[in-house]
């Protein structure tokens, strides 16, 4: 046994307890009893000591001391990378701060809910400037005299930088704004459902969509969730969705999308089973998969042509004439304030409001009393009205009470690197929507499957998605989509 | 912070991961995709190998030898008792025999299972062999020159011998046969059910069933599994049952046993929650929990006339033409081979018959080849028929090829001690069958609760009993109970 060797079984076991963690949270939101909420923090807490004490042992640090990487192979190299990154990272935070922190997120989201329910900002502000200020002690611990914000948002994309995030979405914003103008001033408005669609029915046909996405359900399961969300890694990844009554595409593209995230843990190979490199590498990446299932494929005119003649197999008449007109409903852009709520075509705007007012106060340089004048401000200006009141505002978003800053900006990379895929999948598969249009996404997703998913941790993000491209990430890919296709929809 | 204070603080987390265990046991077998299996194990491992690690921690040892247990309160003692006892087993157990013992008994349930497929004991022999042989090694370590049965029995049944349960089962076991023989040598046996019944009808009466014998659903839940069970202790304690459309008591009688093993853990006083006395004290205690809600209340004659209306109910005319006609039907017994599906006649015959054989086996006694032919000339006794073929005999039961020797006997004593609490109960509540004709549950699960169930681990298993009877337990109120029972079904 080599030190790499006694450090990779040492991992092994520390992959399979982050998996039991995972499992266990999948739990608490699909199944847990109510009142047994109070007893499974303790069981988390207890859980979690288990792996800090794991992430921190000296014996890793004595195995990262013997190991000269110039001696590994690729795969080798990679799994510690991620491993030297993670130790590093976590031995860079005091004990101290990590408890502080961790006493105060579970303290803060419940703050912060009541004050969105109350729309008091006055009550959950003292919270985030508490929440704020630890946060920034963890970039300065992170930093090393560097960018506090390019610190934090590592932790979700290692390697990207705010100031080229700031560049795309410099480019993204401007052609955004001008594009929602010119697609909420057209003539023609596309119609909304308007039938009622019985929730069982949407729950089988949700179930064929993800298995039609190639979902394995000998690996994964379905279950409902009041937050759609996706789970674990390997043989065991589990997917959620949500009904209502009269908006059951709230239903099938929250499915398409858990659908894309289900499928890259799944499709990782194999060999990387319980190792670094078993899960995807970074929250963009990840994104860019439940995007490009959800949107690109999935709200396509192929595609929504197939699910068409689904609906009307199983709702029987819903009032869509045509699968044009059903293409149009399905795309409908509609201005509004929440950003999990929002079309193809505000959802980035949403983001990069976020991102700037976040770094804004990484930096210091806007105050947590100021924050709702900064929002609404930016939100007149993109969006062209201001906010009606905090829960529509800034206090609509759960992360930054648990100190997620950092964390919005990978959701637009993420649509940013499905745009490139879009492109280059497009380019490599010429037929691909006659294929869609009868449901079958195999192509789609056969190309993405060999192209990024199956690489889990072996690339880094950026060079992964150029490797699958054959071009340098940017934004023009996702703005030509956008804009050809809404510009057609709405005929602007 | 005392030594006292240190070690429940580490205890407390150690029964916190306790729980996650459960919790990961439950979903395997409720939730888990089937594809996940392999996955699966090394997570249970790696939460495993931390417990192990905890439990055996030094800084137990050092904490144990700290503590004067004298100057503790009566919770505190009792705390340690079971701290004391946990540490000394497991610190007596080479960790090179555990080892083996987890890598052996994970493959030996697969032989054992394509052995009962295939009918071949002989495909399961070597391995029952080398389960066996560790299993003695294991007793050996244990015993410190005692006997090595108790030193096993001790595990489920702390304080039990085995030369007392051999007193108790041999004063059982002749009144049992010769009831069995009485019963069913009677002219007039009772009807079997023969209609069909709707199994999400039965899932809707069994949820039902559960919350009238007190399950709260705000800290449970229920769901359905092959093998029904009950998992989990204080705040999240969730059962399980299965239906079968031609036996409806399936569904109702399991549930109703699970129902008795989940409010036990349910009802623990919740100032113990995640400690040592946190948890059903003994299998012979949760068994006799179980049994007594199931039979000495549920399959009695006043419950099961509510239960025959809230059938009518909910099924319509199913063949029976009335309540007492129903009492004999649910009561009906039934010579069989297997145990899990035995009547209250047969059921501790079968127990005894075990109990017997794998003492005879740890003894040294009866060799692996033998079992089969002692097996038959066992049951030939008394159940007056041979074994006809090897799942139907000493292949039936899972329980040895995962080293479970000593556990068969909880099962009869747990109807012994259902036997007493039943006796001590109508004592105290000489009006209890009038409520239970109307499916008023409450006092008995009442009187259960304050009598036995509150109080978790604080008093060992026998002395539990003892005060909550006000008697020294024997098998006589069982048997006069049961002869009393089936003598007046049957006129015999």
């Amino acid at each position: 046994m080599t030190a790499y060797d006694d450090l990779m079984e040492f991992e092994r076991d520390t992959q399979a307890l982050g998996q039991v963690s995972g499992r266990l949270g999948w739990d608490q939101e699909t199944m847990m009893p109510r009142g047994a909420a109070g007893q499974r923090a303790e069981e988390m807490a207890a859980l979690s000591s288990v792996l800090h004490a794991r992430r921190t042992d000296p014996k890793v640090g004595d195995w990262l001391a013997a190991i000269d990487d110039s001696t590994l192979d690729a795969v080798g190299q990679a799994n510690m990378r991620h491993i030297r990154r993670g130790y590093t990272r976590t031995m860079k935070i005091p004990a101290r701060l990590a408890a502080e922190q961790a006493k105060l997120h579970s303290m803060a989201q419940g703050i912060w809910a009541k004050a969105r329910a109350d729309e008091d900002f006055a009550g959950f502000a003292p919270t985030l400037k508490q929440v704020l200020a630890l946060k920034r002690e963890e970039a300065a611990a992170l930093a090393d005299g560097g960018d506090l914000y390019d610190a934090l948002l590592d932790d979700y994309e290692p390697g990207a930088k705010a100031s080229e995030l700031e560049a795309m979405f410099g480019a993204l914003r401007p052609r955004l704004v001008a594009l929602r103008e010119r697609v909420l001033g057209a003539e023609h408005q596309p119609a909304a459902l308007e039938a009622k669609f019985d929730e069982a029915l949407q729950l089988e046909l949700t179930r064929k969509l993800a298995v039609t996405f190639g979902y394995d359900m000998n690996h994964g399961r379905i279950d409902k969730a009041v937050h759609p969300f996706s789970s674990g890694s390997g043989h065991d990844v589990r997917i959620t969705t949500r009904t209502s009554p009269y908006d059951p595409f709230n239903c099938f593209y929250s499915t398409i999308h858990e659908t894309g995230h289900g499928c890259y843990e799944q499709n990782i190979d194999d060999a990387y089973l319980l190792t670094p490199l078993g899960n995807g590498v970074s929250m963009g990446v990840h994104e860019s998969q439940s995007r490009i299932y959800e949107n690109q494929i999935g709200r396509g005119q192929a595609f929504t042509g197939w699910l068409f003649g689904q609906m009307r197999e199983v709702f029987g008449d819903f009032g869509v004439a045509d699968a044009e007109a059903f293409y149009a409903t399905v795309n409908r852009v509609n201005s509004g304030y929440i950003r999990t709520e929002a079309d193809e075509v505000h959802y980035n705007l949403h983001v990069l409001l976020r991102f700037d007012l976040e770094r804004a106060m990484i930096a210091g340089d806007l105050d947590v009393d100021d924050l709702p004048d900064a929002w609404n401000e930016r939100f007149v200006a993109d969006f062209g009205v201001a906010v009606d009141k905090p829960s529509n505002g800034c206090l609509q978003d759960v992360h930054w009470s648990v100190g997620l800053f950092g964390y919005f900006p990978t959701y637009s990379l993420g649509n940013v690197y499905a745009g490139c895929l879009n492109k280059a999948m497009r380019d490599a598969l010429p037929d691909l929507d006659a294929g869609l249009a009868t449901g079958n996404t195999a192509p789609a997703t056969s190309w993405l499957r060999e192209n990024v998913q199956q690489y889990g941790g072996l690339y880094r993000p950026k060079e992964l998605i150029e490797k699958a491209c054959g071009f340098v990430p940017s934004e023009a890919p996702l703005l030509d989509y956008l804009e050809a296709k809404f510009g057609g929809i709405y005929g602007v």
